[in-house]
């Protein structure tokens, strides 16, 4: 047998290693582009910063490693160019030695990930205009920062990673300006629970610009301005571009493999694309809404590793599935948890569901316990079942605990009757004696 | 309308603050023996080691402020020594006046609490041997160590109370030593995941005497020393009896309430006892454990807090219920989080499932991540069905979140396969890419 996998991140390391352990004859064969492999995607803006020491911390494996720990033929600078699934064949170029080659696989594994929008913006060209996803984009901004020495960082975006960014950089010394096209930061949220983290950014010195995008980048060589199209003029000596990833399906495109229409490449449970032996994972692949029952494509590193174990479980005889996601977020922006899972209030309506939403503002434990923070619940409810099929919740502690939680009622089809009795874990340290998650079905229950 | 509330702790205020939201009109009248109401029984071990900094914030509201916000006719120093179901009636004795009085009800609400287990040993009488249940316990204790400036404490019982007690006592500078007559600390948890707890207490100073019994306590008026089953002796200034509550029950049962076979007041989901219009709640109470359906006596604020609600509601004629509990338990030890859920593997054994049981050491987040630390899980899994019915967490951090997704699986009746499938919420500070929670999954997932 012989499994090839197309991308070594977080999907593709997880079905090299899943399918190792399930098989230990098969033969397996990694091509990634980059040079780098199985890194944290989701640690480089604590790399960046320093609160992750080194590096080889963010990378989990080097290729060396990986090779030795799972026996799996990695092939770093290795650029698949071609799929031929009725010839079960794929064609690939060695960007170091430049030269090309085939490989006949029994099971082909794609995991290409995603890469990062890049708006045609004049100016774009210019030096010190970045993005961060790779760790060898990590490697340039943290370069810069410690040669060039730089005072502000511009970051255009402000979804989870421009705001994790916005710490990032605050940590490094930098002046921080966010400038986001929409009329609030994180578009996933609600406009009111947005409206917290924005307080909370401003609040630890970043700058934030709403409801304005970028017209241009000027400088010479290196940008050092930015003008806004609502007429804003932003000094920079750093920017990073951080709108959005789109999926990298280009290669199974080509190959007759069938795209989702969320442009993403469609699997089924098993994670098999329309061609036989043929499997997707991770970023580059659509999952099912446990809610909606549709495609959604949602691409996060938790859901790319899930997908990665099942596709190498399958690739070597197993018969194991991923259900689907509830598009489950967290984020650390400074002090705050902010986080959300399920369908906000607008996605269900548009969906055709009748909601109500419920918002609480509650302690996080005891009032008589030391440390005492306030957590802000926002919860879902369909108004026909009484269900919960969305939630967020932003808060210095236990916000964490709280999405989890409500992740888990909404994957088991609780109700706002059953978040009350839920018997969840009360000492002083932890909760209150009615949990914020009991307050949440409380209030919901009345309303419904 | 006229409400009838005999307690006035957790429970007893619950439902008279339910009751009055419920009705504006209805006449409330509260009767407490003791001269505190609505104190956090949970928050008095931080109260006596100043954690908590002063008594007004475990007293969560005096009987006059109780009056003021809930216009509740509070009656301390009243004890209620006599029901008269046929009659609607109750006899009381005003402490303080030494006299006694009648109260005709509609409905009553019995909210009597329970009370510590004193031991029948010799010595007992002693000074210094005290119990902690209520504030003016905490008071009595806070007073010695303030007065007396004792040295050595020894607790007897290594329950939940008695370890957060140990910590209480560390904290106040106190030298403690804790006697347990099982082999074990916290006969609530699995051997091997009690050993982590006991470990973690000896590397804080705590002194352990496990498997031994106090045969005597000997000293001048006050306790000096204490003579044990196996013959140690141990000096001490202190002891504090911590072996474990009875339901008080007394009052219902000369009125001819039935008591259940667990010694708590019978009660079925709606808080309703056996006699017409009369409800129980809290410590005095049974609940239904939600796994073998059977009543359970399980006291515990939590539960105490909504069954009090539940009773409160339907008293003024709502129809609410409290469907039962999981005997979820948590508490802090120094340093560690311990929690647990469901059945235990023996208990689950004793009530004829065929189980697997599944422990797992894991990280609690992303290795790169700061102050990394490691968590123990322990699943308890229903062979047949692939259910998961029980589970222990102990650890650093994230302890608490882990036993809140466990306990709602086990109440959504989740399997080993559902764990690995919710949509956790993942960032590095938070969680791995794959959740303890997935991972437990998975592990039970193969051995099943």
């Amino acid at each position: 047998m012989k499994i090839a996998i197309i991308g070594g991140v977080a999907a593709g390391t997880s079905a090299a290693a899943k399918a190792r352990r399930a098989d230990s004859n098969t033969e397996i064969v990694l091509f990634e582009k980059d040079k780098d492999i199985s890194y944290a995607g989701c640690g480089l803006p604590y790399y960046i910063s320093g609160v992750t020491s080194t590096r080889d911390k963010v990378v989990i494996n080097t290729p060396e490693e990986f090779i030795k720990k799972y026996e799996v033929d990695v092939r770093v600078r290795h650029e698949v160019t071609e799929i031929i699934p009725g010839k079960k064949l794929l064609k690939y170029k060695d960007l170091d030695q430049e030269k090309t080659g085939e490989y006949r696989y029994d099971k082909l594994i794609i995991t290409t990930g995603a890469s990062p929008l890049i708006p045609s913006i004049p100016g774009i060209e210019l030096d010190n205009i970045l993005q961060l996803r790779t760790v060898g984009d990590a490697d340039r901004i943290k370069n810069i920062i410690e040669d060039q020495n730089p005072d502000k960082v511009t970051i255009v975006g402000a979804g989870l990673i421009g705001l994790e960014m916005a710490e990032s950089f605050k940590e490094s010394g930098l002046e921080v300006t966010v400038i986001e096209k929409l009329p609030h930061v994180l578009p996933q949220f609600s406009a009111d629970m947005a409206e917290i983290v924005e307080e909370h950014l401003k609040e630890k010195g970043v700058k934030l610009i709403l409801g304005d995008g970028v017209k241009e980048f000027t400088g010479n060589k290196t940008v050092k301005k930015i003008y806004s199209e609502k007429g804003q003029k932003i000094e920079t000596d750093l920017v990073l571009i951080s709108i959005g990833i789109r999926p990298n399906v280009e290669l199974a495109k080509k190959a007759g493999i069938k795209i989702g229409k969320t442009g993403a490449i469609a699997v089924n449970k098993k994670m098999e694309t329309s061609q036989p032996d043929i499997y997707a994972a991770g970023d580059c692949a659509e999952s099912i809404d446990l809610i909606t029952e549709k495609p959604v494509w949602v691409p996060l590193g938790s859901t790319a590793n899930k997908q990665g174990r099942v596709a190498g479980e399958n690739a070597t005889g197993g018969n194991y599935e991923h259900d689907g996601i509830l598009k489950t977020g967290i984020t650390k922006i400074f002090d705050l948890t902010v986080a959300r899972t399920g369908l906000s209030e607008k996605e269900a309506k548009e969906e055709g569901f009748d909601v109500i939403t419920t918002k609480i503002k509650v302690a996080n434990h005891a009032g008589y316990y030391p440390d005492l923070e306030m957590l802000h619940l926002k919860g879902v409810f369909d108004k026909k079942t009484g269900r919960i099929i969305g939630a967020e919740v932003i808060g210095k502690t236990g916000a964490d605990k709280r999405i989890d939680v409500l992740s888990t009622a909404i994957y088991s089809k609780l109700t706002a009757r059953d978040l009350f009795q839920i018997d969840l874990a009360y000492a002083p340290p932890y909760s209150t004696p009615k949990d914020p998650i009991a307050v949440l079905g409380m209030v919901a229950e009345k309303k419904l």
